[in-house]
């Protein structure tokens, strides 16, 4: 239901980004960037997104054409001011999850749009609390076993299984999966880089 | 990632509710009730949505097995005081979304688990707000030209195209698409309808 102006590059391996684009009818190009995501000492978690965003943002620029709209996004999930990254492994993934279950944490994408033409137009942040609901340890664990958690921030897919989950969240639902899809659509507007239009939706919903 | 213990039989027609079980390796069997739905006079939406979601839920009941459990819900989308049904066509989506542009309504699910053998387990409701961002006409005009807001209620999707419209919920993402999940998947636990087990799960997220 919407018409790119011009090419839109995702700076993101993450098909879950690549889809919400595709549910509005818009076709990203997929180019990860090869940054070093290292935290800097003392740097917040949003800090740190942001700066990954405008760090992906930037790199997959230099590679585009000036009038391509380079998208960058880096989503943190965070509890007790620790930084959950994606799980190494099963046991790791359970690890994850008995930290969240029952306990509210904070979900933290920061995104930047670039344009060569016009350097960085936009660097910003969104956070979603969420809530977990409380499971035994039998419950977690056959979460665990499905291999939905492994390749997830946080140990979990708000919009797969791991919906049973989530009580309730406080923020963007889509800000979760990785993409705060109001806001970064609302810019995409603003700027002119896609406008309303009929081009026929995925059959998603 | 759950095993059910007995038939699950959703008393509703929304491919959406049996989808959302399916992602957790639940399958349900949709049997549509065929109920008066008209609010009475002075009832709240709650009242209502939790009335239609015990109906629904008895209704199918009488044609089942005693050990099935049979699971009613009714969702309403309310803004105002009013409550917003599925728009009757093109036009009146476009008038559903103007209302909503902006601004935060409520959506309610009303839910009922009943099993013949122990009549109604739990009736229940679950209500989450939703804040709108604000969009011009063009691109409301847009996604009402989608066939998309025709048969959901408050005419958008949350988990399609409708997820550019929400800038931010409080309370559960799922109740928004029709089930609060996490509630109903606790309650289904604590009667032993089902129990963690690692059937395989469906290729979702």
């Amino acid at each position: 239901m919407f018409i790119a102006t011009c090419p839109l590059i995702l700076a993101s391996a993450s098909p879950r980004r690549q889809q919400l684009f595709a549910a509005l009818g818009l076709h990203c190009t997929c180019i990860p960037a090869t940054i070093d995501e290292t935290p800097l000492v003392g740097e917040t978690p949003a800090a740190f997104a942001v700066r990954m965003a405008e760090a992906k943002a930037a790199e997959v620029a230099t590679t585009q054409d000036a009038a391509a709209c380079v998208i960058g996004a880096d989503t943190v999930v965070t509890i007790d001011g620790r930084i959950l990254g994606k799980p190494a492994n099963h046991r790791e993934a359970l690890r994850f999850l008995e930290l969240l279950n029952g306990k509210t944490h904070s979900v933290i994408t920061g995104y930047a749009l670039q344009a060569r033409g016009h350097g960085v137009l936009l660097h910003d942040h969104a956070t979603t609390r969420v809530r977990f609901g409380h499971f035994n340890q039998d419950t977690l664990a056959a979460y665990a076993n499905t291999k939905e958690p492994l390749d997830k921030a946080g140990a979990y897919a708000i919009q797969g299984a791991g919906a049973f989950l989530v009580a309730s969240i406080d923020g963007s639902c889509t800000n979760v999966i990785g993409l705060p899809v109001q806001a970064i659509v609302h810019s995409l507007l603003a700027h002119r880089f896609i406008r309303p239009g009929s081009a026929p939706l995925p059959d998603t919903a």
